[in-house]
């Protein structure tokens, strides 16, 4: 399983050596399709990068209703940031949306890393800003779009992911029922 | 101006040698209501710390509207976190919602003093962490909440700024309409 990740980190500049010791430290972990890696109310202890498969990261509002923030498909990594951080209980699940293979590292492992191995470290702010602009995109486009345009903006984001997903997972990252969503993907196959 | 921005970074257990050393580097600037701080298709240079007045981040979508992204009153930081990181053009604006004064630090001056400074260097890392978060649980609002929802979790979370915002924006931040937010605001006034 870490073949692909050593060619991962390879392919973000980090030394053989750095490549090993890293992970060394791995835990490595099969989900199968819906199982739970955080639940809600539980700490986060991991950083996960998945190797192969997908996981998703939702949230449950007083409606009740899945939502969800984040598709993390292979050579991706996730985690609650907040629960990870503070290691007080998270408001988020994170669930696999099918067979996965994934990598754990436990937080005091991880630091033990990012202490060591400045361009882990470096890869690591990088990720987290990307993270925030990618936070910040989809408010924006949440705010603002048609539901047409949210469709579009996620096939033309994530052509490889579209077919991976049921349809009401596409519905509850973009905000919409699926009725809409049907709605809008008939309107467009008739066009 | 830096007294109040002494008395935050003191608040968070920052040494007073420290303190100075970067103040020091910190440029002032006093902001008109509107001024426009950063705007989209420039590139963010600095990091801004908000002594005073409150600071919006907001993009436009291809519906033409504003659609606000954050406010940062006094005691918080602001800045287009990817194009800063990566010295690229910013989709976002920062303009001031009201008349502020904000104290600016050079990215390169910025990086020096963390890494001169490893509490400040830890403090950044917590603010950055904070904002993934912040972000997801408002994207989570967003998607899910009803618009009495949204005005309830908004008044809810920011009692102190509801006075001084004009409802257009907090229409732009919730995502709605002025007269959406005028008929919630209403029917809540005459229960």
């Amino acid at each position: 399983m870490t073949a692909q990740f050593s060619k991962y980190l390879s392919s973000h500049a980090l030394s053989d050596s750095d490549i090993d010791r890293i992970s060394s430290l791995a835990i490595p972990r099969l989900l199968s399709r819906n199982d739970i890696l955080l639940a809600e109310g539980s700490i986060c202890r991991h950083k996960t990068f998945v190797v192969k498969g997908m996981l998703r990261i939702y949230g449950t509002h007083t409606d009740g209703g899945e939502h969800i923030l984040q598709f993390s498909p292979e050579n991706t990594w996730t985690l609650d940031a907040e629960s990870y951080d503070r290691q007080i209980p998270s408001r988020f699940n994170i669930a696999a949306v099918e067979q996965s293979e994934v990598l754990l590292w436990l937080k005091a492992d991880f630091n033990q890393l990012l202490a060591e191995i400045p361009s882990l470290k470096s890869l690591s702010e990088q990720l987290i800003s990307r993270s925030v602009h990618n936070g910040r995109q989809r408010l924006l486009t949440v705010l603002s779009a048609s539901p047409e345009e949210k469709y579009n903006d996620f096939i033309t984001e994530f052509p490889a992911l579209f077919n991976r997903l049921p349809l009401r997972m596409i519905a509850a990252y973009l905000g919409m029922s699926v009725k809409t969503l049907t709605r809008i993907r008939h309107a467009q196959l008739h066009r």
